[in-house]
């Protein structure tokens, strides 16, 4: 089959072998993914992954375990637990020490005209989400993690840094959680975007030393954990929703000084991403620049790594 | 009057002006003190403070707004907000934005003959915490904060991070809450100690790679944050209690892709600390290395700052 694969270099290949689901497996024919910042980071040799890219997808299944799952349109849950470990039987699959990651860890992904899963990883989709929106069930479900792990109240002050793909998708997040949010980003382009969405954006110089309760880091760069503990109050809450390769000089100091909360936080809840995206409630199809062809992956992934670009789909019939 | 100073270079002075006490502010004669790392830290440029250093410290009150404190023997918290700001008012005075802190920031320090603190900064000791333990409050206080802050329920896992002042502390709190306790160190006398309190030690290559529900990172040294993320387990908690001065390179990945909460967390509640040391329930005494006068106050410091000190105190009477 065709794919977009990483393995050193990154190339689409014509004929990659098509994986072969396990027990309990579904095989499922991609309709179309989205370029995440993972996947670029990948390329620069953020874990060292090598093979089929791609985690965040919807498509069509064509063989499960299950009759009720077949030919119907999912989307589906990264993680891969082996099902045994105490983590897993309590429900956190998501941190299995042995876990495989679809397109990230041990696991062939997305960018591919077929992929498998467990059937337990996959979520159906109501029709009046459409292939373009679906791929974004997955990182909203992202975003939507921050809401499992902080109690956000109506009026709490959020700054959001970065006003890429994750950060546009925390900030609506945190403003359906009734936050009063501040994005804070260096494209007009992209805090236009927000603005529309009546979210209020500032350039970095311009917006207000005044601390925040609850800054997310969502800019994908090095830099933005200095910035972020710059922004938050004593005694506030700091979510990291940035992956990104190699260690940068932080000093940690203030948050020490000023007890900081800080949160690591990852994948979340698909079935909340999915009744946000089918109440309209979050809004994304602004966010897509383009969509290109399969065979055309190394533009795309070129587009999606450009300063500029918000969202980046592949479809993956011809 | 006597003091330590620092003013980029450490002397004792014999003719340092003595502090004016301001409105609802008690003067206090300084007993004893305690170096703590942050005193060693300042010297290396932490905070550019210059003054009079010190800031654990137990005396008698000589002269205060009210008859009460006057000739009572006090510890006296090191934070002194505005009184004004919304921060101050809500009680939260330790995170004024324009607080001073005792011998830290913009307020002459307790290596000194005497001393001033607000009044209701100063906390009345029982008789039966002699001077000797009664300089551990302000560093036990701040061991108890952890416990303000994160919940540990008996028999939860937890990892300290450095055999020093500040981790035997914050062992013995953490084992006073009923937590699993296991210190990780590099020096085999300071482990030694806390064995005797019946408290698990390991060294760093001997301890297990099995993750801990929650990890104290207090060795004092910008290497602890990457050590400390590796002990920790998934959606597990990571207490910062380390400032030191500068930056280091971290790569915060783990504590997203683990979803680990960072705790920064600094001073906490003195009369906790006072019951504690009042009930022995926290045992100080076998930490005191050397008991030096203040003249001899620069052999103190290099005492306190050699590789195998424990606590060193001042006293200030010749």
């Amino acid at each position: 089959m065709r794919a977009l694969v990483f393995d050193g270099e990154l190339r689409v290949g014509d004929a990659v072998p098509v994986p072969v689901p396990g027990d309990a497996e579904a095989m499922i024919r991609v309709r179309m993914a989205g370029i995440c910042g993972t996947d670029l980071e990948i390329v620069r040799g953020y874990k060292g992954f090598n093979g089929i890219l791609g985690h965040e997808f919807v498509g069509e299944v064509v063989a499960a375990p299950t009759q009720t799952l077949k030919g119907r349109r999912v989307a589906g849950e990264i993680n891969v637990g082996c099902g045994a470990c105490e983590r897993c039987r309590a429900g956190a699959r998501t941190h299995c020490g042995r876990r495989a990651v679809l397109g990230i860890l041990n696991r062939a992904g997305a960018f591919a005209e077929l992929v498998t899963l467990p059937a337990e990883n996959l979520h159906v989709l109501p029709d009046t989400v459409e292939d373009r929106r679906a791929v974004f069930v997955e990182p909203l479900a992202a975003a939507f993690e921050m809401l499992e792990q902080v109690e956000v109240h109506p009026g709490v002050s959020v700054a959001v840094l970065g006003d890429g793909r994750l950060g546009n998708l925390c900030a609506q997040v945190m403003k359906l959680a009734g936050a009063a949010v501040t994005v804070i980003g260096h494209h007009d382009r992209k805090l236009a975007l927000l603005r529309r969405l009546n979210i209020t954006t500032a350039m970095p110089q311009e917006s207000r030393a005044a601390p925040y309760d609850v800054v997310v880091e969502a800019t994908g760069s090095s830099s933005g954990l200095d910035a972020a503990l710059s922004r938050v109050r004593p005694r506030g809450t700091l979510i990291l929703k940035s992956t990104y390769a190699g260690a940068a000089p932080v000093d940690l100091s203030p948050a020490v000084v000023n007890e900081v909360t800080i949160v690591g936080s990852r994948c979340g809840p698909f079935e909340r991403a999915i009744t946000a995206l089918a109440c309209r409630d979050v809004d994304v199809e602004p966010m897509i620049d383009a969509v290109y062809p399969l065979e055309l992956g190394l533009e795309a992934m070129k587009h999606a790594a450009s300063p500029g670009a918000m969202k980046v789909l592949l479809r993956m019939e011809p």
